[in-house]
C-alpha cells in the first residue's frame, strides 16, 4: 500500500455528536466526497421512526462519519499504547470499511429488503467492487484496496481483528447509532460514556476486548441499548409506519406484475421491480424519489396503493391491539370476517411480532465467538460477560415481546358492528386503548 | 368561541430541544395532524445548509412544533402572572398562528420563493383560507377562527400583542429555530437561556416586552443570534449551494419557456412553472419531490441544466473567492473574459453579497416600533434597548459583508491560462485559498 | 391552617442541575433564610467523595433545595390533573417535610453517627421540635406545624401518602441526589430523565405509584442507581478515606475519655464527646469545625491521632486489597503478626465489607410495602415492578461486594519482610496491584 | 533537565467540565499529591459566591487540574502541528506552571489579600521556593525546576512564551474558570467552544495567538466572559458578603490591634495579625480555619465583631442601593447621620464600586502587548483582535458600573425616622427595592 497521503492540514466537520470529526488522511476526505458516498444524505438512519420522533430525521450520511470517527479514536488510543495486537498497517482498511460500511443501503432499507428480498450488505460490496467512484478512488490509493474493504464488510478478512473492530456487538457502528439516535430522537437513554469505553477497549489475540475493570461501563452500553430496542426502535407506532411501508411496496410489485399502468414509475423503478437492477440505477434510489413516488401514486387508479399512499404521506397510520397469543386459527377467523364485511382480509389485517426485527439485540452468552464481548482481566484472562454480570445475564430475558394486530381504525370502525361479536371484541378491547399508545 | 376542548389527558411529544412539547387543547393535536401541517416534515428548516453542517438535516414540522411550545410556555406564563394586558380570550389564536405560522414554505422556500416570485406568509394564508382540512379545522372549532389566524400572520389582527407575540425580534420563532438550528449543527454559539428570558417577558400596552433585569439575557440572545448569522446562516458553503439551486431553478424554468421537451416533469411542476399554481397542488410541492427532479434532470438533454443538478446531488458546488469591491465594470470585464474563453458568462459566475439574505438580521434602534425591543423599568417605563446596551448597539455594525465570486473551479481549472492576466489575477488569489474556506 | 401566603413574586434560585428552584411560599422563603437550613452549607452531600471525584464538593443545602424542588413539581402535577387521592391541604406539610428532611446531618455524617451513635433523623426531628428559629418560623406559620413536619421525618404521619411522597425508593430524595451527585462528580451514569418519570407518578389509596407505561423510565432509574453505587457511593478510595476519618472519631473519643490534655477542643466538641451534647450546641457542628480540628490534631501530642489526621488533610489514605473471603482466624493472625512487627494491630488494619453502608440498595421484591415500588396498570391494578421486570429482578443480584483490607501502604513496606510468608503474600497480591485501583 | 518519566499507564481524575483530566508523567502525579497542592481543595474557586449561587462551592483544586488539563491539550497540539515556535523543552515546566499557578491563594482569597495587604502570586512563588514538598519535588526532577516554574509565574521567564501560555488574557486559567464558574453556578452564558478556540491558537513569535478564522469565537468567548463578570463575578449580593467578610477581617485586626482578648484565636492566626507569617504557617490557613474562627467568634464580646460574624455565617447580608454618582460630602453627611442616630458610622456603611475588583476586565487595544488578544491572518500578518472586531471594540464601554451603598436593613429600619429627609431618601429609595435584586 502506498504511503498514507496526509492532508496538508486536518480537515474536521462540526458534528452535534462528536463535537468534530477529525480527517486527516486525504484517501477519506476524497472517499467522503463520492456521489456514492454523498447519496447517503437521501436515506435516513432510522427509516420512518421520524412518524413517531420528530427529531429522528437525521441520515445515514451523518452516521457513516460518526462511525469512522470512533473507529479513528479506537485506533488512535491502540497506536498510542503501543499495543502488539493492533496490526498498524491494517489502520487505513479499518478507518474504510467504518467509513463506507453503509453504503448499500437503500430508502427505507429495512422494508426494502424485505420486500424486494435485498441484502444491503451485499450491496455495499457490489458497489465497492463495481464501477462507481468510490472502487476508482481506494483502486488509485492502492491496488487491491477496493477488495480488502469488501473483505472486511463480508467478514472474511484475513485479520479477524479488523473484521472484529468494524463488526460486533461492541463495535463503532453501535456506540454511534446509540448516541446518535438518542441525540437526534430526544431519548436520552441512549447516553453512554463513550470515552470511557474507548480507554477500556484493547486488541487481544485477533480481537477487541475490554478492560475488566471496564465493566460497568459495558453494563451501562449494554442497558442503553435494551432501553433504545424498546423505547425507540421497536416502537409500535414506528412499526405500524413500517407495516403501511411494506404495504405500498407489495401493492406496488403486485400491480407491476400484474402488468398495470402507472401514470408514475420513473426511471429506474422498473428495474426494481423487475429485480434485476444493476450498481449504477441502484444508486440512483434514494428516499427523495420514494417518498415522491409515494405522493405521485395517491394519484393512481388502484384504491389499495391510493389508499397506502395517502395514509404513509399524511401520517394517518394503522392503529393496533395487543394480544399475549394468538392461533392461526383466530387469525384466519379475522380475515374470513374482515372479508365478509367488506374489508381486504390482507391489507387491512397486519399481524406483528417485535422481534422479527433486523435489530440484532445482544444475546448475553451468545455461543458464536463474534456476537460475545470479552473481558480481559489483570492475569490477561478472557471471560465472557455475562458470566461476570448479573445485569447483562438478565437483559437476555426478552420474552416481553407481545404480538400486535395492526389495521385501519376509520375502516374498521365503520363495519365492527357488522363483525362477529368475538372477532370485534378483539378490537374493541378497552383494556388497551389504541389512541394513548400513539402518545410517545 | 366555543369553549377550549381540552384533551382527555395531556399529550406530549418528545423533542430534544425542550424535551416534552405538551398539547392540552384537541384543536391543536387535529391541527397538528391534517395533511397540510404534516407536510411540513418533507421542508427541511435551513434549506440547503444541511450541505455545509451535515446535523442540520431537521424541518418545519419539528421547528413549528417548538415554536408552538415556546409560545405556549410565554402565555401560561402571563396567565399565571394574572398580568392585565393579556387577553386571555387570545390565547387560542395564538397558539393556532404559532403553530401554523410556517405552513406556507415551499421546498428550499427561500431559493423557489426568489425564483418564481411568491411569498411564503402569503402561501401561509391561502393555506389557511383555502379549501384545505386545517380550514376546515379552524372553522369546525369556531366560524372565522381561520380568518382571525390568517389575519395575525398578515399582521393585521384587532389584537396587536397578538401580532407582537408571534412575530417580534423576540418572539418564540426566532428563540426556537436558534436553539434549534445550534441543536442540529452542532454549533453551541446559539444556546441561550430561554427560561430565564421566558421569566422576563411581560405583556404591556399592546407589547411584549422585558424586564429591564433581564437585559443582559437578551444581549446574550442577540449575540447567539449574530453568532448563528455568521457560522451558519451565513456560511460561504450555504451560499454556494444556494446559488446552484437558484441555477437549476432559472435554468429549467428557462427551459420550461423555449417548450423543452423534459423527460421528466412530473404534476404538479408545470403549474408552478407556468406561474399559475393553486393551493391543492401547491400542497404537493416538497423537497422529495424536488429533489427527485434534479436527479432525473441530470439526465436531461440540456448540458447545463444536467450540470448544475450534478453539482447540486453530488455536492460538487461553487468554489468562491472574496474581494472587498467589486464595480459593473469589472464584473462585465469578468463575464466578457469568460464567453471568450468558452465559459458561460452567466451561470459559470455568480456575485453574492452575504447580507442580500432573507434572515432579519436585528437593527438596533429601528425606527419601526415592531421591529424593536423594549425593556420595562421600574418605574414601568420603555426603553429601547440599545439605548442602553453598548453590546447590542455594536452588533448593528454588520458591515463585515464582502462580496463573493462564486465559480465552477473545474471548468475555471481548464481555461485559467487563457484568461487575461487581471482577471485571472481574481480567481488565483492566493490570499483567500478557497479550499481552506470550505472546512467548517 | 392559615392559607398560604404566597410571596409577592415568585422567587428562584439558580440551579445547576433543575436550571431553576421556583419559590412561591413566604414559609418556603423564610425557613431557606433561617440559621439552621443555612447551616447545610457547612455539610456535604457525598463526606468524603470529593478526596476521589474532586468536583463532589456539593453541600446538602443545594440537594436539600433540589429535593424541594422535585416535591414542588410533584404536588404541582398532582394538583393540575385534580386527582382525588392526593390531599391538597397537605402540600405545604409535604413542601416543608421535602425542604428540611435533612436538617439534623452532621458533619461527614454517616462517619459521626457511627463513631458517636447519632441519627441524624432523630437530630431532624430535635431541630424541628426545639427552641430554634426553624420552630419558630413553623409555628407561627400554624401552631402545630412543627411536630406535623417532623411526624413526616418519623413516618407516623396520620396521612401515609405525604410519608410516601418524602420518603420511599422513588422519592424526591433520590431522584435529587442520583442527578446531583452524577452532575458534580461527572458520572454520567446517573442521569436519568426525571420529567418523564414525573409525569408517570400518580397518587393512588395513600401511596405514589407509576403508571405501567413508566416501567422503562423506572428500570432506567433503577439502574442509574445500581450503577452509581458501585461507581460512585462504595468506591474503595472513598471508603479508605471514611475509615481513616472514622478512626480520628475514635483515636479523638479514646483520648478524651483518657483525660488527654488536648491542644485544641473548641466549644462544642467535648460534650460530643462526652455524648450530651444539646440541639443548640448540635447546630454549631459543621465540617468547617471538623476540619479546622484535625488541621489542629496534626500538631497534638499522640502520635496515633496526628498520624491519622495528617493522612486524612494530605490525602494519604490507606491502600487496600480486596479477597474473596476471610475467616475470623486469619483476620486475628493478621493483627498479631502486625502486633509482633511493630504496627498497630487496630489503627494500621482495617477489614470493610462493601455493603456495610448507610446507602440504601433497593431490594426488589421486598417484603416491606412502604420499600417496594408499585405499578398501576389500564385497569386500576397495582404490581411490584419486580413482578414485571427481569432487569429490576437481576438487580437485586449484588453480590459483588468482596472483603476490602485497607491499610497504611507505607508503614507496611518497611516491615513486610518480617512477617509470615502468608500475611505477607496478602498485602503482596500482585494479582490486584492497590496503586491501580486508586486511579479512578 | 531529566528526561520526563511516563508513569506507566496514564491516570485519569474524573471532572466534571473536561469529562477526564490526563496524568502522563509522574512528575505532575507527584505535585497533585503533595499537601501544598491538596490544600487549594479548602479554598473554593469563587469565595463567597457560594452565599448567591449555592452550585458555587468547587474549589481551586478542581480549578487548578482543569488548568493544567487546558494547557497540555494546547501543548499536544502544538506538538502534532510540528510549528516551530514551540519550545518543545519547555513542555513540562509550562504544566508544572498551570498546575501550580494558584497555589499561593488564601482563604477567601481577595478579601483576605486586601484586608492584610498580601499578594497570591508573590505567595505562591514563596512556596515553590521555600521549605515546602513542591519546592522537593520540583528539584528532585530537576535541579533549578522550582525557580524555572517561579518565573513563569513572576512573568520573567527567559522563554516569554512560556509565560504567555500561562498568563494571557486567552490562557487556560481564563478558559478554565469560565467554563467551570459556569458549570458550577449553573449559568450557562460561559459555555464556550474551547475545542475550537484551542485548534486555533497557534504559537508564534513568543505569544500565543489566534488563527484569524477564529475570530468568532474569541468574540464569543469575550462576550461570555464579560456575562459572567455582570452575571456572577460583580453580583451585589456577593459583593455584598465579600464586604461583610472584610469587615470581620478588618474588625479582628483592630482588636488584636488593641490587645483585644479573644476567647478562639488558634494558630497561626496571630502571626497573620502581626504580618509576619511564614510559609509553613500559611500552609494551615484554609477556609474551614476561617470559617470556624468567624463561628467561635459569634461568642466573643465585642458587638461589632459578633454581628458581622453571625451575618456571615447565618447569611444575613447587607442590603444596598444603586445610585449613579455620590459625592464625599454626600457620604460623610450620612456617616455623620449614621453616628447621629446610634449606628457606626464605618461598619453600618459600605460604599462599592463594582470595578473596584481583582477581575481582570478584557480591555480591547490595552496597549500593553501581553494583555492583547493577537490575530494571525494567512499571510502570517498580525492584528490586535479590537481592530478587526466591532462586538470586542464594544465590550470596552464598560461604564455600567455604579456605585452601591451597602447597608444593614434590619438596623436601619429602626432609626431611619430619625434621620434626615434627605439622607433617608437615599435609603427609601423605591425606585430600587432591594429585596428584588436579592433575588438571583
Amino acid at each position: 500500500m502506498k504511503p498514507v497521503q496526509p492532508l496538508g492540514e486536518e480537515k474536521v466537520f462540526k458534528d452535534p455528536v462528536h463535537n468534530y470529526i477529525h480527517v486527516q488522511d486525504r484517501l477519506i476526505w476524497t472517499l467522503i466526497n463520492t456521489p456514492e458516498f454523498q447519496r447517503l444524505r437521501r436515506i435516513r438512519q432510522l427509516g420512518t421512526s421520524y412518524l413517531t420522533f420528530h427529531g429522528a430525521e437525521h441520515s445515514r450520511f451523518s452516521h457513516s462519519l460518526g462511525v469512522y470517527e470512533i473507529t479513528r479514536r479506537i485506533i488512535s488510543q491502540f497506536e498510542r499504547g503501543g499495543y502488539e495486537d493492533w496490526p498498524r498497517e491494517e489502520s487505513l482498511v479499518a478507518l474504510c470499511a467504518a467509513l463506507l460500511h453503509d453504503l448499500g443501503h437503500g430508502p427505507f432499507s429495512h422494508s426494502i429488503e424485505e420486500a424486494f428480498d435485498m441484502d444491503h450488505e451485499e450491496w455495499t460490496c457490489r458497489i465497492l467492487l463495481g464501477d462507481t467512484e468510490v472502487n476508482r478512488v481506494l483502486e488509485e490509493a492502492e491496488t487491491g484496496l477496493a477488495e480488502r474493504v469488501a473483505s472486511v464488510i463480508r467478514k472474511d478478512y484475513e485479520k479477524p481483528i479488523v473484521v472484529n473492530l468494524v463488526s460486533s456487538p461492541l463495535d463503532a457502528d453501535r456506540m454511534d447509532y446509540l448516541l446518535r439516535d438518542a441525540y437526534f430522537t430526544g431519548v436520552n437513554y441512549g447516553t453512554i460514556d463513550v470515552d470511557r469505553i474507548l480507554r477500556m477497549l484493547r486488541p487481544h489475540n485477533g480481537r477487541v476486548v475490554v478492560k475488566e475493570s471496564g465493566m460497568h461501563a459495558i453494563e451501562d452500553y449494554l442497558m442503553a441499548r435494551y432501553q433504545m430496542y424498546w423505547q425507540v426502535y421497536f416502537h409500535p407506532v414506528t412499526r405500524s409506519s413500517d407495516i403501511v411501508l411494506r404495504q405500498i411496496f407489495r401493492r406496488a410489485k403486485e400491480l407491476f406484475d400484474q402488468g398495470f399502468a402507472f401514470k408514475f414509475l420513473p426511471y429506474p423503478l422498473p428495474a426494481l421491480f423487475e429485480g434485476n437492477i444493476q450498481v449504477h440505477d441502484y444508486l440512483l434510489l434514494d428516499e427523495a424519489l420514494v417518498q415522491t413516488a409515494f405522493m405521485q401514486w395517491t394519484r393512481e387508479d388502484d384504491e389499495i396503493l391510493a389508499d397506502v399512499c395517502h395514509r404513509f404521506m399524511q401520517r394517518r397510520l394503522y392503529k393496533y391491539v395487543e394480544t399475549d397469543l394468538i392461533d392461526l386459527e383466530t387469525i384466519d377467523s379475522i380475515r374470513n370476517e374482515f372479508a365478509r364485511v367488506g374489508l381486504h382480509p390482507q391489507y387491512d389485517l397486519e399481524i406483528d411480532f417485535p422481534t422479527d426485527l433486523p435489530y440484532d439485540v445482544f444475546r448475553p452468552g451468545d455461543p458464536k465467538k463474534e456476537k460475545q464481548i470479552l473481558l480481559l482481566d489483570r492475569q490477561n484472562r478472557i471471560q465472557e460477560i455475562s458470566e461476570v454480570s448479573d445485569i447483562v445475564r438478565s437483559i437476555s430475558g426478552i420474552h416481553r415481546g407481545r404480538y400486535h394486530l395492526y389495521y385501519p381504525q376509520d375502516k374498521l370502525e365503520k363495519v365492527i358492528h357488522q363483525l362477529s361479536e368475538e372477532v370485534a371484541a378483539i378490537f374493541e378491547n378497552k383494556i388497551n386503548p389504541p389512541q394513548m399508545e400513539f402518545e410517545i
